[in-house]
């Protein structure tokens, strides 16, 4: 049997050729490993055109160990954070700044709105104790592409320092130095790269890094104590995830082949839409305006029918080889589908005739609804 | 050409069986990589006879982040840590308790000597604000086996809590509740169970655990927050390094085939045997007394001779497909050679012949030191 589709935010489906990078044990003080480690680096740097203003500090760990890293270690300890929320991955950033101890207020724009340039403004008029602000690109809990350059623009003209958390969105989504201003982007192997999960990355401007020694709340999250030693010795500071360092030097070798972002972006354009015309031709409708929607991951309504269960329907779909996503959202019973991963045309179509028969064999007759 | 030989103390060789068992992409929401999550924490429980009292939280990152996540999550704020060291790693336990603002002695024993139970005794007789003790079993940074019973005796008979960082000791060397007392024993996935890096995880006295709550001082790195998630849905709390807990369940199923921990520290104990003695015929010493001396890792004395440089012997014996370790003492030129990984006779015999060769072309005369 074959694996089955991950529609899924990521971990998702990867390319063999990314896994087969793993079938190789390295030597972590290797100076081989070193040479991988310093083109992965460069590379992401290049993607942001961050070339001579932005470097690129890798952490063990998942995304979010590198979002609290960043803000740790960027943001000193009397400063006040204005986190942008408008879903679960923006709360989630409030509360890992509240647990470190640092100050932090919340402009919480709901689940179904883009975030409101023109609110950031007034938010950061009416506070000047603000020192930094935090957004997520693409919220991932229900697939919001939130406006980055109105945002950056805004927190630019108050004098504020931009920590955008762009973990769904790198790769795919347009992120350059040329077109906005932050201080770190922080991201994932195993999202629109279509790398392994085991570590994150910052994008960090250098010199908001170099006056960041002492502020880290934790030693192993500290991204100025990370960056001094793999720049001194080419190494990772404690053990790194070597197997998923290869896989994601693989994928982005694959993804220069395919295009870069211009490419990835429209596939994954493609898969979305695909995606959204196959679920609104089962009678279903996306949760989100087609304004806001990011190519990543489709939030759907789920039918309002006596029979509905997301874990009967998860079960039958996955019978089917096509793994979904539950829902994200506390008010609307939502299910979710990923666009993002090596996949296309073909595991799309696969995945809404899966759908299709599920909700048949569930007795839901989505054409009605 | 085949890949090189890692006789370094993790990341270090897996076996294939290991590696291509990360040619899968798993869902993290998906029941198959709950249930494989939970056989491997019931797996790792089972190690230590732990089941009813203790409870295995995998963590994301690299072991220092989970030795980090048990002092943060166990220790209250208010806690005070003593830290027994003999080398480096017993060195970043209280560094990392340090940054995280928590107050922390030392004990120092040098590099040489291994912890002395009575001198723990007398250290906890004379502060009474002490209420944890953090103590590394095998020191990796010179291979020195500490005195576990002694010491948990000495810690229990003073009513303290005791935190061992075995990293490079689990799975090999006996660790019991049967015959130690502890909160927390915390390894990773990729020293002697010989699975590959990207994650650690802690064997936490469940009533310890039970009352951490709020203790710690990073979301990330919250140990208690990820237990209570676990529990209540089976999944990670964060994205989870999948293709790194399907090498562990797999290398985890090699261990039992093998014989388990005693067929493990059998194999390691013959190849140090056979290492240390060949080490000897090339007319060099290792650096620790025989009697403290683990069966994990060797620290050798470097040739004392003009010709000898380590960078120069390293490449070379790597050119012969041999990956060695560099020191890691302050006081004394030294290197280091793993005994653990999969590997036996025929690739520590490869390993001698490799370092005499190198030795040779040095113009090193080794039989004449």
């Amino acid at each position: 049997m074959r694996d089955p589709l991950l529609l899924t935010p990521g971990p998702l489906t990867t390319s063999l050729a990314t896994k087969t990078a793993m079938l190789h044990d390295w030597g972590s003080w290797d100076k081989d490993f070193n040479h991988l480690t310093a083109q992965v680096r460069q590379k992401l740097v290049e993607l942001i055109d961050g070339q001579g203003t932005h470097t690129c500090v890798p952490l063990q760990g998942s995304g979010t160990f590198a979002v609290e890293a960043a803000i740790g270690t960027l943001m000193p300890r009397g400063g006040k954070l204005l986190c942008l929320v408008n879903g679960a991955y923006g709360k989630r950033i409030a509360q890992l700044t509240e647990v470190m101890g640092r100050r932090v207020t919340v402009k919480d724009f709901g689940e179904s709105k883009a975030v409101d340039a023109e609110a950031v403004a007034v938010c950061l008029a009416q506070d000047d104790e603000i020192t930094h602000v935090a957004v997520v690109y693409c919220e991932t809990s229900t697939g919001i592409l939130n406006p980055m350059e109105a945002i950056s623009a805004a927190v630019a003209a108050a004098g504020k320092k931009l920590i955008i958390d762009a973990m769904s969105a790198f790769g795919a989504l347009s992120i350059s130095t040329a077109k906005l201003t932050f201080d770190a982007v922080i991201a994932s192997s195993n999202k629109c790269l279509e790398g392994v999960p085991g570590m994150g990355f910052v994008l960090a401007n250098i010199q908001s890094l170099e006056q960041a020694k002492g502020n880290s709340h934790s030693l192993s999250l500290d991204l100025h104590d990370q960056w001094q030693y793999m720049e001194r010795t080419g190494q990772w500071r404690y053990t790194p995830p070597t197997h998923v360092l290869a896989a994601l030097a693989s994928a982005l070798h694959q993804y220069d082949q395919e295009g870069g972002q211009a490419a990835r972006l429209a596939r994954y354009t493609e898969n979305c839409q695909q995606l959204i015309s196959g679920i609104n031709g089962l009678g279903l409708r996306s949760f989100l305006a087609p304004e806001i929607q990011a190519p990543i991951i489709v939030t759907v309504h789920a039918p309002v029918h006596p029979n509905w269960q997301f874990n009967e329907f998860y079960q039958l779909t996955k019978d089917e080889g096509v793994v979904l996503y539950p829902g994200k959202l506390t008010d609307a019973e939502t299910f979710r589908v990923g666009c993002i991963g090596a996949i296309g045309k073909a595991e799309i179509a696969m995945a809404i005739d899966a759908m299709a028969r599920a909700f048949k064999q569930m007795g839901i007759e989505t054409a009605a609804l």
